[in-house]
């Protein structure tokens, strides 16, 4: 039908003369990024569009990216290609190298994303597909969005958020512990200085339960377990030197990094975040299939509720406790959820620094150390305690004390802290921030509520968690007499600035309602 | 409560030093982006994170733009803030300037999406928040993709799409044409080489009708009415210039520009485009929310049915008129619906200068005139004139059949062309592509499909619209006998290279299919 010789598409592309690869200086966070000049042969030629997604290959290797078009020579020249930190570190070439480039094809899924969009259920194929390609950054923002707006408008039933969950566990790293139980905790957050896990693994491991703990760092919250961790030892060892140390003292304190478990779930929350959609399937899909991809076999899961967490009554507590239950089941993981109380911060610090300085108070039996973490914390210990089979059910809360009281809790966590690779300064006394201002009560009453949301804003903005030593240290709790004048919280800042930029907060709401004694209650707002 | 003196959040930013706006000369297309390097004062103080939303401030003036941190001075430097192309541009502050950023408030309506997203019904002042924040470009990409897919899968009721229309029609520039009837004419698509606007405007304008019609270039078509107008005449002059024209020639065939009217349009279609979301409510709010900026006052809507068309039978046709009408009487547009043959495409000609060659040569009565483009435009001309309260119904195809035949609508249309401006080429031989190949049919038979899709792939493949003289040239329609050999259409290319893109996909699928005497459909394969 046609005149002239077959050229194949490989072909075509030899043909051409490669573009040499150039790093470019600027971070695009998580977004690959691919910078052309707007002369380039290889950008006419082809009808490239700027934010088009373009396929980048090196030496057999190939990257996604999305185009910016450049007209400073200065930036990339005619016959250079450009690629973002990230875009360069992930396609592994050196600088100089040929690189080629053209039009990404779509990925394969987008055909069942649409299916999803249109307000179908998919199989766990589809789900597969899905997620294979989300991994690996073949889906653009919009795509992101697009699947996760449906999935969430479009109600995920319980087997898709199985099939979710799934798919999720089986890309990226997966470890296997090659023994049983491994047991793990988990809590949906929302409450601040809920430091338990830091007591939890000591209680455990030196029981002798596998409990290899990874946590996150804050993302939006004035300190992850990571952060306040990380105050007190290294928390980012490799998986490989981190399997030696788990094996020898039976658990860990490790900051989880941010993709070789389960790394289509860091994607996912690239655009769960900022939309502040957190369905309960994909919240469940997240959480489970890290812990699968982790090797647990065992999981607690702490589900606090208040008016200021993540679930805010018994009902929805009971909803997502069955589809906790349900996948879990589906992925042959051993699950226990406890409901507990999330109406105000656990301890009495906010902050890294503050935090670690609760944690080792709990843990050295001091005088000052904060019951309700303590309780909060053998509680859980207690329930995790019983994943063991040799201990008998509703004796683990003991176990958890004597373990605590006799300092047993204490030394393993010294080892750990050791293994992981221990701080100049004494665990025991972390470095506060320089910069300290008290906020008082404006009127005699009872504190009525604290409200977490507005002291993790507090905490963030005197420099949690980037100054380990700034935040909020509660002097009040709920149901607590106070008098005009009394401290409520005192506020650790890194600079002066970051002191006015709290302080300014607190003018505005302090976050501590107080019920005066005329029966009103005063709602944060200056007298 | 506090000690120190109180200092307000404006007087705190003028206490920083501002920084120095640099222009980077990379271009993020419809993308606000702001360049920071990462050992900036700033940066470090403010705790910015990259790829976050900030607002940069210049003198008074404000824009939002994403943050790419930068490593590399030779971008930026330290006391620098770098704004890409489009960002600088609408800043619109010279280099040097200091310029301010801080993290940019989450736009005032994020609320009211939210309230989508969970499958609200939206109010007419959800519905303007949520437009003004959009057109201001205050809304991410995955605030956007949200709203969008929320809109799609919660499907707006037709209040709703009315009130997202006339939202729409309320942010930008709106025309007012001081006189009625203002008539316009819209095709949903889907049809190459479907032409008719170019014909209708010369008529319609000859017989007295004002109507300023504005189209769009392609972006995923071969050719938009503007790419084909410009064949011939300029067709980017600025409104002012074009109001002139407008009242002398009474009639214009111009590019709409893409911001100008109905600005929020552009920018939710740059989400909807990528998704192919076209969901009834979101198609009609765009079309009507820009006729009613234009200053419109009636319009005759072409809707075409065919198995590659955007509507693919007869009920969906219906359903959709239904929801045009009342959204178009809300908003006080007359409307008249013509639904028409969609199956095949319009005219010989895909591609900017093979269809404004079909173009003139129905203007001039050429022997060659394309019948069916000649018909079409006849018929919809004829429904426009009825627009006129002086035209007897069923007056108007005859009206229009005169003022073609009779030279009126070609004397119209050079006078149009001049006053927009005429390229030096004849506009009745626009030049075409130097390569070309002719694709012949592998079997004796009768045609019996043209796929407007693939014919529109193959043309875009061979350069159109890009370059003008590209594109495809059908030599049989729709239930022609052709024997083997017999050319199918000719390919017009501007490069070897592109000529041998366009003959691959012939290969694959040359988008017409023969049924051979021996009764089987060959779908396109090589035999």
């Amino acid at each position: 039908m046609t005149r002239g010789s077959d050229i194949d598409s490989a072909a075509r592309e030899e043909a051409l003369t490669p573009l040499t690869l150039k790093r470019v200086g600027i971070d695009t966070y998580r977004e690959n990024v691919a910078y052309m000049h707007r002369e380039c042969d290889r950008y006419r030629a082809e009808g490239f569009q700027a934010l088009a997604k373009v396929e980048v290959r090196a030496d057999g290797r190939r990257i996604l990216a999305t185009l910016n078009v450049v007209d400073d020579a200065a930036i990339v020249g005619c016959g250079e290609l450009g690629l973002s930190e990230d875009a360069f570190a992930s396609l592994d070439a050196a600088e100089g190298s040929p690189v080629n480039i053209r039009q990404a094809e779509p990925p394969a899924s987008i055909p069942a994303m649409r299916r999803k969009l249109a307000g179908e259920r998919l199989t766990r194929d589809d789900f597969r597909g899905i997620i294979r390609d989300i991994a690996e950054r073949r889906y653009s923002k919009i795509e992101l969005t697009a699947f996760v707006v449906a999935c969430d408008l479009g109600e995920l039933d319980r087997e898709e958020v199985f099939y979710l969950s799934d798919a999720m566990s089986r890309v990226g790293r997966r470890l296997d512990w090659h023994e049983q139980p491994v047991v793990d905790k988990h809590c949906i957050g929302g409450v601040p200085g809920n430091r338990t896990s830091m007591l939890l693994v000591p209680i455990v491991a030196a029981h002798g339960l596998l409990c290899p703990k990874t946590s996150s760092r804050a993302i939006t919250s004035p300190s992850g377990t990571a952060d306040t961790m990380e105050v007190l030892a290294r928390v980012d060892m490799p998986f490989d030197e981190l399997g030696e140390l788990v094996r020898t003292h039976r658990g860990c304190l490790a900051w989880g990094g941010t993709s070789e478990l389960s790394p289509a779930d860091d994607v996912l929350i690239s655009v769960e975040r900022p939309l502040s959609v957190d369905s309960p399937g994909q919240m469940v899909a997240s959480i489970l299939s890290k812990k699968i991809a982790a090797g647990s076999t065992h999981l607690l899961l702490d589900l606090p509720i208040g008016p200021h967490a993540k679930v805010r009554s018994m009902p929805e507590a009971h909803r997502l406790r069955k589809l906790f239950e349900f996948v879990a089941r589906r992925l042959g993981l051993t699950l226990d959820v406890v409901i507990t109380d999330g109406s105000q911060p656990v301890g009495r610090g906010i902050g890294p620094a503050l935090e670690a300085r609760d944690v080792m108070r709990v843990l050295t039996n001091h005088a000052e150390a904060p019951m309700d973490l303590r309780q909060k914390a053998l509680r859980l210990a207690g329930r995790m305690l019983e994943f063991d089979p040799d201990v008998r059910g509703g004796d683990g809360f003991g176990l958890a004390r004597d373990i605590l009281d006799d300092g047993r809790a204490l030394n393993r966590m010294r080892a750990i802290i050791q293994a992981q690779g221990a701080h100049a300064f004494d665990p025991e006394h972390p470095p506060l921030a320089p910069h300290t201002l008290e906020v008082t009560a404006h009127c005699d009453g009872a504190v009525t509520a604290l409200d977490n949301l507005q002291l993790a804003r507090i905490a963030r903005l005197a420099g949690a968690p980037r100054a380990i030593g700034a935040g909020v240290d509660l002097a009040v709790r709920i149901g607590d007499a106070v008098c005009a004048g009394q401290p409520l919280y005192r506020l650790y800042a890194a600079s002066p600035n970051e002191l006015t930029f709290a302080r300014q907060a607190c003018e505005r709401d302090r976050g501590v309602a107080i019920g005066s004694p005329d029966g009103i209650v005063r709602l944060n707002v200056e007298g």
